[in-house]
């Protein structure tokens, strides 16, 4: 055991004795293996898990009860959940389910191979099964994928006292209490309240009378980032998900809250050209994979790039100072337009573009890149001038930065845009497009001053 | 008004007429204004309200009711809450506090000038000034600096029906009360349990006999990254804020959301060489100031890059083509770097690097750059080989391309690394380190080896 004490932090402050889950399992000690589980949160467990062999994992469902097992999977990555699953009969899984709410158990059937879906689906309760079953047509990341069912609704003719009557009744077995929707007669979402004003409001008032009308709702088609934007942005408790009127669940803050850690991991990992599923421990040819596609479209728009020095060999051959300046230039047209394609980027990913506003956004881009340009090229004209004691130079230098500067506002701030225009997604291909503009035009733009020039710099 | 109409969409569907909050305001029209803040959420107005001149907006706090300018206030950004506190009295100002939470309060008096901060404190009553000054004392980003007073707490030795007794009480005037805190004798937080659970159990049981021991908490000195990344890994509904012991506050989810949001917004601006602060409509000036720093460091690592190219000028100067391939070699260790990069800056954000597994990761992120700078190597020198027709170029080109795409493999790794190591964000500073390496090296080693075999190539 001495060796695997070191091996994971545990959440479970309190507790002193070195124990893993390897060695419980190795020990066969299933008591300890439900105090582990007391006094550790799920998900460190089943981080732990993920480190098992298929021949130690396959011992731990006959040590573990129903809800451990359902705690267990919840917390378990996709892959992980798979190969817990293939050690468990259907009769256990459904036991399992019992303890799990109905959106995380729709999540893990949605990773089973369709046959093995099928088989457990067949075995629910009426109730149960088409429940889920309708959760399932929900793509996985859209509000109807990631909703839960567990929520408390209320007619609006009912009074107060009846309402916490209900909480009482049905409240202790609802995953989310704290706000109740209320249905009219046709059973439409029209109002909300929340359990605090339920409690204080005196006890035959009419629920009608105290609701409040104004519920933001989504449809289940919504994409989860338009439900994570409204949450975040109207500090909402939960987000109802209606259809046509008819309320079908409600988005919980937890859920919300995995949606935004997604995006903001996805939108930085497409940024950088890596595929959001990669993390550090993606195995070495998943990487290759994943990364050499994203390097091989990178190759062609170097290979643009390139074929414009080719086309100012003659140019260079002549003044061979050039080939080590013109880089300068090209790379910081690509740092301001990264620069502007960030800021733009962050910003589509909470609104749209306001083209009312576009045009004076794209001013200001190119008053910017005008000022920066100006100041880097004469700082970079003045470098220049002194290493080659060429007075030409200078301008040139400064033409051509001030030049890439505002093709890197005017691309930075278009790329985005037009892209999410196509309805793609703009954190994944705007630097692609953004670097081949700064970098063929920065090259063209100076070589072909030093060209025009060039009876003043030989 | 009619120019005024399609100015801002509103959240209120059910409404037709064409108001804006400046009609409203123009037509002294208090009414309906009340009507519109009925209708909208408070962020919507708060927008609108930012747009409004000076002169328009003084008009506003007589026409509002306290709540109302409550809203407005928590809804408003930090130099819009300036100019809204500017017009208003501080006994007005008092009235609109009572609206609003703890941590809102401390948020907006965090922005006065300290003489106006103190002018207003000191009008408040005993309690709240002690609550006030005591937060005020937390820095912004901290747990402290977020959390609220709004909870419940319950001394174990109670039973559940003195729980819920004292939920019926307290509980409607507060903000929190999903979980409820349980203290022992000292006033320590030992115990936390759900109002469901309280709901369900038997009246008469103690408290201490069903709470949940196993409280995770942090100190109001935690970064409210960590505080987020603890919500978002337990998937906690509130954090408990605890000192030696002695509870002090709890983080609620919409303030952990907004601090996700802002995280993300920071990394992914900040690996593009955006200051933080900066949106789309920053003024131009403002932009300028914040950019050109970054471009300016960027333009000094430009430089090196350039001496290196300088430094060989002799031997493009012999073969020309060099000059066009060179810029191939560079950029795509600046993309493979990056991609690494995006990996470990990410990976960074949610939990330390893991020493153990740190020289398995290098190496597999060595053979990534192995396979990707071969696969990218041919392609290249078979491209090169074509249009130069010169066999040696094939060789050279090849293994420039896995050298610099082992360096981006190091440095993507390397750097972000030891930049957290130093306690600085590795999303500010890593990519400049980064494109600095891929592209000095990538040049010294194309243009190395090209030297070498020099008399192969003429």
């Amino acid at each position: 055991m001495s060796e695997e004490e070191e091996r994971k932090g545990s959440a479970g402050e309190g507790e002193t004795e070195a124990v893993t889950l390897l060695s419980l399992i190795e020990r066969q000690d299933a008591d300890g293996l439900h105090r582990y589980f007391d006094a550790r949160e799920p998900i460190d467990i089943a981080q732990e898990a993920e480190e098992l062999s298929d021949e130690d994992l396959a011992k731990l469902p006959d040590m573990l009860t129903d809800d451990e097992m359902a705690a267990l999977m919840e917390e378990s990555d996709d892959d992980e959940r798979i190969r817990i699953a293939h050690m468990l009969d259907n009769r256990r899984l459904l036991l399992a389910f019992h303890y799990m709410q109905k959106d995380d158990i729709v999540d893990i059937l949605g990773d089973f191979p369709t046959g093995r879906q099928k088989e457990v689906i067949n075995l629910m309760k009426t109730d149960d099964r088409k429940i889920i079953t309708d959760l399932l047509k929900y793509p996985e990341d859209s509000a109807g994928g990631i909703m839960t069912t567990g929520y408390l609704v209320l007619k609006e003719e009912r009074t107060v006292e009846q309402g916490l009557e209900r909480i009482r009744e049905v409240g202790p077995k609802t995953e989310y209490i704290d706000t109740i929707y209320i249905l009219d007669e046709h059973r439409k979402l029209v109002g909300q309240i929340g359990l605090r004003d339920l409690l204080s409001s005196p006890r035959s008032t009419l629920i009608r009378d105290i609701m409040d009308r104004h519920v933001i709702s989504v449809t289940p088609e919504t994409d989860q980032e338009e439900a994570a934007r409204l949450v975040s942005r109207y500090d909402l408790k939960a987000l109802p998900v209606a259809s046509r009127g008819q309320m079908l669940g409600i988005i919980t803050l937890d859920d919300i809250i995995d949606v935004i850690v997604d995006e903001a991991d996805e939108d930085i990992l497409q940024m950088g050209g890596v595929n959001k599923e990669e993390s550090l421990d993606t195995p070495m040819w998943e990487s290759v994979k994943m990364r050499l596609p994203w390097l091989l479209v990178n190759l062609l728009t170097a290979f643009l790039a390139s074929a414009v020095v080719k086309g100012f060999e003659d140019t260079i051959s002549k003044v061979v100072a050039l080939s080590a300046i013109m880089t300068i230039i090209s790379g910081m047209g690509g740092n301001a337009g990264t620069q502007t394609m960030s800021i733009v980027v962050r910003h589509l990913s909470k609104e749209d573009i306001d083209w009312k506003t576009f045009w004076h956004d794209l001013g200001k881009e190119l008053m910017v890149g005008l000022i920066d340009g100006a100041v880097n090229g004469a700082v970079t004209g003045l470098v220049v001038l002194v290493m080659y004691h060429n007075v030409y130079l200078f301008p040139i230098v400064l033409m051509s930065m001030i030049g890439n500067l505002l093709v890197a506002g005017i691309f930075g701030l278009f790329v985005p845009v037009l892209i999410q225009k196509c309805h793609a997604d703009p954190a994944i291909a705007s630097s692609i497009f953004l670097t081949t503009a700064t970098d063929c035009l920065g090259f063209f733009i100076f070589l072909g001053l030093a060209q025009i020039f060039m009876p003043l710099l030989v």
